[in-house]
């Protein structure tokens, strides 16, 4: 037995029986089982079946498509339905989607086996668009009008979180009797008030504006909202509809995720591989296609440059010099250009430059590209008029790199700027743009150049 | 006037009379300022002069260092001083760090003006390293003991509130009479808690466990600790040093910054940049050197890829085409070893990966490199053959493919994980190396393999 599978036995052990010193995330969990289903298949479904309810749901969420198969086909519908049941209502979208995508008659099953209550609040999330504010929200949340008293408010937190409905109390949110928002107070503050004062009176005892709530619209884009919860510290944001109702709550934990995940899949995007295909642990065959999409297009934009190379043939062939050095050119244009094209993606990502900073962000990449191009253009020359003691290729290399580098800043700038103005996203296809223009005019400019001046 | 610089003044006009419907963050409010500061730096003072402390330390936080500079260069000592008391301790250690850089001496002298509470804490907090759990904590927290009774936790509570010691408080920390830490309730438990029981009393009622804190030693990896905040979700974290003393704690809104910014790091050490350097929005030399540092590294490996062509002049001048073609070989590996490469990097940040997975990581790598390298080389050899009417040409070019793009996914995949085996950050070496093991092969293979079969 492998060192991995036991330390996974171990863990699991303990975790059944209670004994840990610390306890296990469900992602461990996953991890855990994960090892013992590739290497031991039998065990493997007798400790997916010891899960209790309670965290099998969290659990689920932390499986590759293949486990969730196992979990949905070996354990009774009773046990997931309850799984599901225990889930806070964002992630029971969510897991009921990925258990659509590997079963779709399974998921109207489980679906229809929730309680009413579950089903509306599924329903009502699952009209959102992935990067609307309500595709993340939780329709749980703990809200009261203005002539409730704190006491009674207080006495119907604590039935909610008896029956389990309630969990991550940060904020009250005042509403109207058409439940809009108004206010919301801070539990740190509730819990220092006179329980007998209304809501109301709370609020109105308090300095002016300091329970006017942050909020953001269910149509909102999320990554504005996750700007919003960096840039105001908060820990919940409550959401309303467009009439001002309040229908939910995004709490932080869900805004670490977006993080996460959108920074990996720029990051992802940059590199020309696609995020969702890549996540697919059981299966190469979607991640092996993406990346072939994406170098079907380099091979594309490589046999433009080569088709402007082959213009050149007569001069490559009487003098091969310039064969050896041009790749150099090509690259140290890309590399350039790559730093400023990484730089201004991920400014327009954080929110930190946009489209009207252009000018401001093209006089620093270009200023810095042209330095860099002078500096490495004279080293350049110097070493390929040395190795080849050939002084006029060194002039016709460093004014080849001047040329190439100086336009690959500002390429590199202006690429993402217009993608991103045109509303495409500048991850994706900065990189493969770049590349074409960089290699063209590097190719250009030498082969160019050394007709002109050495043949 | 241009209309950026409008808003600008509107904007922070109307926050000054308190008029905005939604409040300005401090980032907003940084940003105007600069906008203004560029356009009319005389009204830039006043508006600095403006800004009452409770928000001065919060935007001077969100400024580049020129403007920090402004700040404590026009605005009385005093009003310096009580900003950075406003501040939470690991904010103020932040703020003073960054005035250090500008003005070593104005720093020490600000810092014998703050309150002695504020001096020790700042004292205690600046021993921890940047990568430790301790320089993310603050030290603002509430914490009781068992025998404390809840109404009497309440009241302190509150007058810390009142003396604007403590915000955003959503945990009470439980400690024995030598500061241990021995539970953890949130304050969504309490406030529905008897207020005349004692803490202890609460914690024996509640289920056993219940309230076991989740913690972080002051010595842990910030990384590590941002995982827990996310498998756990948790908002706060109570930090302990090796005693098992509570020395503080770290909330969500700083996870929340770190994993933005090594997100940013990741991205940037990929492409060569540094981003602190990158971060200097006043000068372009640091950025522009470390830049310049980066394109060195690479022009280094692109002369050594020269060297490995150089012996093939006689082949490439008896046979162009190849010159013509082999820039399309070197890229094409270039570019799927990044892919590769990308992957790996991030899954290994994102610890989804360890260099345990190596043999499970290289065999799907290598096996989307292996099947990619047959079709692209078989499409490329295609048109190369077609292209020069050398069906040879075609046999040649579509080994060299297979070879480099199979070795390309293996190298994208060991050089991160042995980097990190070795301790040293993947992100920051993989690429370069990379590119010098995909050229050269690239090169060596199609050279190699032409002077051989075609020549």
């Amino acid at each position: 037995m492998s060192e991995e599978l036991q330390i996974a036995k171990e863990q699991l052990d303990s975790h059944f029986e209670e004994e840990l010193e610390d306890e296990l995330s469900s992602t461990d969990i996953a991890e855990y089982l994960k090892t013992i289903k590739k290497n031991d298949d039998e065990q493997y479904e007798e400790y997916l079946e010891k899960l209790d309810p309670e965290v099998l749901g969290e659990v689920a969420m932390e499986m590759p498509d293949h486990m969730i198969k196992d979990v949905i086909e070996i354990l009774p519908k009773d046990k997931v339905v309850e799984a599901i049941e225990e889930l806070e209502s964002d992630d029971q979208v969510e897991l009921l989607k990925y258990i659509k995508d590997i079963d779709d008659k399974k998921a109207r099953e489980l679906f229809n086996e929730l309680d009413e209550e579950d089903q509306a609040d599924i329903l009502k999330l699952s009209i959102y668009e992935e990067n609307e504010a309500g595709a993340y929200m939780q329709t749980e949340l703990f809200s009261a009008r203005s002539d409730e008293s704190l006491e009674s408010a207080i006495q119907r937190l604590k039935k909610l979180k008896e029956e389990g409905e309630l969990e991550d109390i940060y904020q009250l949110f005042v509403v109207d009797e058409e439940n809009k928002l108004k206010y919301s107070i801070p539990l740190y503050d509730l819990i220092t008030c006179n329980f007998k004062d209304t809501i109301g009176d709370i609020v109105k005892n308090a300095p002016e504006d300091e329970y006017k709530p942050h909020f953001a619209l269910d149509s909102d884009n999320i990554e504005d909202v996750a700007t919003d919860f960096q840039e105001f510290d908060l820990s919940v944001l409550p959401i309303i509809n467009s009439s001002g109702v309040l229908v939910g709550r995004i709490t932080t934990d869900d805004i670490h995720d977006f993080i996460q995940e959108s920074a990996t899949e720029q990051i992802y995007n940059l590199a020309g591989l696609d995020d969702e295909a890549e996540e697919e642990d059981d299966t190469i065959y979607k991640a092996g296609l993406s990346r072939a999409s994406w170098l079907f297009l380099n091979l594309g934009t490589a046999l433009l440059s080569s088709f402007v190379i082959s213009f050149f043939d007569a001069t490559i062939e009487s003098f091969v010099a310039l064969a050896i050095l041009m790749p150099i050119v090509s690259a140290m244009g890309g590399n350039a250009g790559t730093q400023a094209l990484t730089v201004t993606v991920r400014k327009l990502a954080l929110g930190e430059i946009e489209f009207s900073d252009a000018k401001y962000v093209l006089k620093r990449e270009i200023s810095i590209a042209v330095i860099n191009s002078i500096i490495f253009g004279i080293l350049l020359g110097i070493v390929s008029a040395v190795w080849f003691k050939t002084p006029m290729l060194g002039v016709v290399i460093c004014s080849a790199m001047i040329i190439n580098l100086s336009l690959s800043g500002f390429f590199g700038a202006i690429i993402p700027m217009t993608l991103k103005k045109l509303k495409i996203d500048p991850a994706v296809g900065s990189s493969v743009l770049l590349t074409t223009f960089t290699d063209i005019i590097g190719f250009l400019s030498f082969l160019g150049l050394a007709t002109w001046i050495l043949i």
